[in-house]
């Protein structure tokens, strides 16, 4: 729990300090362009050339490089690496508007900590309260209904809430370049799979509209579940934290194969890309850097949400990917004439 | 642990009383049967019927029963239901053959419980010593390696040892009526899964060649890993048993979706199948009934292993299909000459 804890803890916090952007109109695609190049949202070079050179290896049959097809899996992390983290976790964001939709039914909220600290925007007082009190705020929001109904809860909000800067739907902030890569992996035949810290089932609901990734290739910080009248309940305790060294070990636990690729954007996953990288044979290690702080945001090593530190370092001595956002990507979000992503 | 502890000791104690019995060679389809017939081994009858009435009703678009093809769920027990698991279960074998392999490097378990009731065939003392030493004869064997050794260790031993009855490698102790359920399921879109009380690491390394299964749709009872030096290492400690209510959970947590379809064959599957069934549209919840001592075995509510007595009270209660082996199976186990199971 720390990791995040202390994350969410920031997250309100920054909640306070929103400023509204400006984005740029994604350019449109014609049929062709996007037939020709699988990667139309990537700017030539390096970065694009390293991604397409390693599905070329895998996927070559009789080359020395060549995986079968059942061992193509690609592990991803989520917030920063598939959709916008900042200036607040999309879950921290949740958590918040369910505090406040809750506290009609619990008035004793406004004077009761860390409640109160929510709904009065107070955040010193969310930040004093610490760990406990944080993890307090999302058991309250995210458990004691059944799998069901919270799945409904969470589609219901991810359809209404927006980005308080980019004002749109936050499944509308994912990152387009990114979205590519998914299809062209599964197109070369790759399963592909979100390995994130956030809540598994906050992520279920919509992941396959988003990313054309279902729900059970989704691995996510998981809270306790009991079978009762024929339902799933959830309980207030946490299973598995995914994040850290939690990352393979869910990978393990749910995939049984290393991952042969995998694309992350934080010290969370340093792990992870260390475990996929460990393995013989030909692989992909992705970090995301985030250096556009005009079309998305600019931060690293000193960022309270999505550090990029210890990784960044690893990633400079070993030669992972490292995606320069501002100079690598000719768009970051999603044109609104897109279709939907092609389903897995 | 308890449910499979104390079966465990039972499987034991069961490898005394083995009989050498006699099995009806199984007669060989033309591939034009095999191909008018997506059930080609069993005979037409009711049972039959009602599992391609059920996929036929849940795949004609337009239907008020359709199900669209993400939604396709099939969950099935292993021991019991996809193979034999009598007299005891295999992976009780696999404890029993790997405590006479590590007892080299270990001259003190001649004389020390638990190890010297396996290595004496002593069950009488074997059960005297209860759950805990069970317990402790499973961590031996199953834990203090990489999930890449175990892996290793598991298709060794599972490619030369025999059923003791059937003389044959475990792997053809497989139901072949059943191997065709799931490649016809699979033909008609559906996702199948394998939800066992077996140790999920166990049945990883061979079910893809044996069902058709991938590793990542294979789901069991767990011991916990942790990172180390790019490995994962299993540790013993029980992460989760997937066994009665613990089904249900793991299928939340893996799956994310409820299933339309279930199949098992004892009590231990019960609540896999009332969640299966609680779901709203079609659902199909089948259930092995062991009737063939001649060609298998023949077992239900007294039977130590694969218990079958409250699960068959409630599949007559709420009309769940109850397959009767002796009359619904014209063959039990596959054809040599039946090539592998097409690929999901």
């Amino acid at each position: 729990m720390r990791v995040r804890s202390i994350n969410l803890v920031v997250s309100f916090i920054g909640v306070g300090l929103l400023l509204s952007g400006c984005q740029r109109p994604p350019a449109t695609k014609t049929l062709s362009e996007v037939h020709s190049d699988p990667l139309p949202s990537w700017n030539d070079g390096q970065t694009k050339r390293a991604i397409t050179d390693f599905v070329e290896r895998v996927t070559k049959e009789g080359s020395s490089d060549f995986v079968p097809v059942e061992d193509r899996i690609a592990t991803f992390d989520n917030d920063g690496t598939l959709w916008v983290e900042q200036p607040v976790y999309t879950e921290a964001s949740f958590t918040n508007d369910r505090v406040e939709q809750l506290a009609a039914q619990h008035p004793d909220w406004k004077k009761k900590q860390p409640y109160a600290a929510v709904l009065n925007h107070d955040m010193k007082a969310l930040a004093a309260g610490g760990q406990k009190e944080v993890a307090q705020l999302l058991i309250v929001t995210h458990t004691g209904m059944t799998t069901e109904d919270f799945d409904k809860i969470v589609s219901d909000w991810i359809q209404h809430a927006k980005h308080p800067r980019f004002k749109k739907p936050f499944t509308q902030c994912i990152y387009q370049p990114m979205v590519e890569v998914l299809a062209y992996l599964r197109q070369n035949g790759f399963k592909t799979y979100i390995v994130s810290g956030g809540e598994q089932e906050f992520m279920r609901p919509w992941t396959e509209k988003a990313y054309g990734i279902p729900r059970e290739q989704v691995i996510g910080t998981q809270f306790k579940t009991e079978l009762k009248d024929g339902a799933l309940m959830r309980l207030g305790q946490l299973d598995s934290i995914d994040d850290g060294p939690g990352k393979p070990v869910n990978i393990g636990r749910f995939i049984g194969k290393r991952p042969i690729a995998a694309f992350g954007n934080s010290d969370g996953d340093q792990q992870m890309l260390e475990y996929t990288t460990a393995g013989s044979g030909a692989r992909l290690a992705v970090l995301v850097h985030h250096t556009d702080a005009q079309r998305e945001y600019s931060y690293d090593r000193d960022s309270k949400i999505g550090t990029l530190n210890k990784a960044l370092d690893e990633a400079q001595q070993k030669h992972w990917v490292v995606i320069d956002m501002k100079s690598d990507w000719k768009e970051i979000f999603p044109s609104p004439l897109n279709g939907e992503v092609p389903r897995q």
